[in-house]
């Protein structure tokens, strides 16, 4: 057994309580919005939470690089079926294209969108209708999206808000 | 930073190129085939591979189990989009009803089918339709399923399939 | 043979290049929406256009009356995996449940949005990323609806708009 | 309005209760597959009810190409977002890739194989697993599979194996 693994032995009863935490933008970002995502990313994986995203370059690839070196466990929900960015721990291939912005939501407990274009806006829009929690980064101003003042202030929130979630 | 995830940072180079390995089965399974499920989630877990099912009862629950109390990482790609069984770390929310099959197959290097009954066929008939090998333990008898006299066999032979699927 | 499809034999060479129109809304739309999309539907019939809804209540089912009753034909692309409302004649049952609103776009050469919540956004959304011309009725206002004074108003420009996405 | 609708507009009480019996086979089609596949088309079209298939070549365009040359309406659902073909009168634009075949099958009321291979065994398991009738022509040999004699007979089968499916 690797060392992750038989640490993650020992941490079994508490793993699957696990919150997951989606950081959602653009595959083409500015560098002030991957600034964010990498920042975003390293936070989720400080609070113990996987990030979830779709597994794809620009602010997908930030979030993950940050959760990655932060040490976190980061899960890329692909719309192909080939390899995602090189920070994916758990590859989520599904085929899928554009259906697959659905699962990254869905499987998510609260959401950070971070910038973004109409595929980010169809994720919040999910979101919204599913009840998720989303915490804007100069993102589309929609209503229901609580706009945040940095990437520590989102992740702060999002874990609050997806603990709330997960108990109604 | 929990201890998993911190343990996880300094293994961090190798965890992308973690195998994932499939199993896969009826959610109402006889006793043997949940004996032989536990097993071969415990063997993959061994073996430093990611357990992916599709994160329901039976087959999918012995599974993880295995996996989980060996210390390894479980994956529940869910039909629906609550909770599933109690041993799946990341869960992966679709709701795509009967369409999640072909998520769980994709996303696997390499496929354990125990048992089953059509839910299992569809699933295998998409990983040799894509070319993942399967490796069957009293499952379909169809050509190209490759039957395994005993879980340790399937996982053993899995580990080396997944890794020559991912050179090719 | 049926008259409808006997008739169908005689202009089936022109069959195929029916242009495909869906109308997006709310399953439980005000009196005024429901309206807008009964007209909206009957308009696309009498310009030889097939409907494509989410076939269930609300817009989607005042829509497919409207066609219906015009004489259209009526394509209803289901979450579930049950019937849709009674004007709906082709049924496709996906089982997919939010990700189907991808397929609705998809479908469609032009959309026509009605009023509309979360779900109505996140196909526009997709409409807009998909390159597909969307015209709305008080609906989202996002940049890249084009707003309309009337449900004919919509179908005209939407039976143009397809027209040219077509050719592209 | 166009004659095919207006026609459509009289017969329109019953339209919605339209069988919709699907075609499954391989892309690439032997030309025995391919004869069987126009004829199951033209069958289903002269019995009033809608074809449904993956909107691809092989089995898939014969049976589109019988059934529209018979007067019949073809229902092309894609794994793609590009067009189908030539016989296609409705398309439904996926994009879900393989997953695409679940959709095929759940739209049908009874499904019609001949030949193919593992794309065409997942069908045939989800069609089984969902309770549809599968009558088949040289195809797997799955326990639930109703071997037919000809097209026409395996046609005869389904319209009355899709009422049976109905009225349960």
């Amino acid at each position: 057994m690797n060392p992750i693994l038989r640490k993650a032995a020992y941490a079994g009863t508490v793993h699957r309580f696990c919150m997951q935490i989606a950081v959602i933008g653009h595959a083409q970002a500015a560098p002030d919005e991957r600034e964010a995502a990498y920042a975003a990313g390293q936070k989720i994986a400080e609070n113990g939470a996987v990030l979830v995203c779709g597994g794809l370059g620009g602010v997908m690839e930030a979030a993950s690089r940050g959760a990655h070196e932060a040490g976190g466990i980061t899960v890329g929900i692909l719309p192909g079926t080939e390899g995602g960015n090189p920070y994916i721990g758990i590859t989520i291939r599904t085929g899928l294209g554009h259906a697959r912005n659905v699962l990254v939501v869905l499987s998510a407990d609260a959401v950070i969108a971070i910038g973004g274009s109409h595929g980010t806006l169809s994720e919040i829009a999910i979101a919204l209708k599913t009840g998720r929690p989303v915490y804007g980064i100069n993102t589309w101003d929609i209503e229901g999206v609580i706009p945040c003042s940095s990437p520590e202030d989102a992740v702060m929130r999002a874990v609050q808000g997806a603990g709330k979630s997960r108990t109604t």
